[in-house]
């Protein structure tokens, strides 16, 4: 996955913090996920396919989840519901849909976003697919980002359906 | 979501196992997911985009993961390793790309495969989507497979972007 590829998903991020929940994102180091690296309480995740194929992973803490849903839905909760459900989902989908317009020339398309809950939850890539992680803290708590993305090219003009990805 | 979007997946499912696994499975009831359906210990997900956004997600036994993987993959494990990931979002990639070739009017696409691992974790989708779930049982364990697809259309023709999911 090339590193370019990630920065409309780290400003989409930070904006979407910012415009929709009025909340100040500060941003952590990004690192190459390795197997074994658990996430937050609760996350959003969208795939994504065209010119390239991939998934994006939002991971909130549990505080965070919740203090989004109360900002968003405007609705308090103190349990991962229903309505914290669509909280998060519709973040992820704020997200990749802003990122997938920085990155017109991949002609990207997204899926409906599904959200998982789960103590210790991880969500794995396949094995030649290294996804990109950038973590954030704000005054909620603590979220993060994954991102792997596989650009994907015919190989023979013309030769119909044959396709590999370039990771 | 319509009964008969579920058709193609539930076909799929069972001529890939039976094809690439040579494991028979036997389907049970199907049913609408309602909040709090835990999965199995190893699940892979897949989004679809297109003339429909939707999300698959294959759920299996760790025992079933482990089997398909040998059998796969022709590797020995007891754990749920990056092989085991490996076949289990291939399998899911398999699934999905079947469905999708029998769903043509949908014009299809489909994202790349993720796996999620974690005791007790739960895909959970937006609240307007209600997911078909179709339990199986296999000489190895038992496993589910769960869909949920919204078909998109346009509200005004030639009115450009504006869409809504038909659920």
């Amino acid at each position: 996955m090339r590193a370019e590829y990630i920065n409309p998903f780290i400003s989409s991020l930070i904006n979407t913090f910012e415009t929709m929940l009025g909340c100040p994102l500060t941003r952590g180091q990004l690192y190459l996920k390795t197997s074994g690296t658990h996430l937050h309480d609760v996350s959003g995740i969208i795939g994504l396919s065209g010119q390239a194929q991939g998934t994006v992973v939002l991971s909130l803490d549990k505080n965070v989840a919740l203090q989004a849903t109360a900002t968003l839905l405007m609705c308090e909760t103190t349990e991962i519901n229903t309505d914290v459900v669509d909280a998060v989902g519709e973040l992820t989908n704020m997200v990749a849909g802003s990122a997938k317009a920085q990155l017109t020339d991949y002609k990207l398309s997204i899926s409906l976003p599904s959200v998982i809950k789960g103590a210790g939850h991880e969500v794995c890539f396949p094995s030649d697919v290294t996804p990109i992680c950038v973590p954030f803290t704000c005054p909620w708590g603590n979220l993060k980002i994954e991102v792997g993305l596989a650009e994907v090219r015919t190989l023979v003009p013309g030769a119909g359906a044959a396709t590999m990805a370039v990771v």
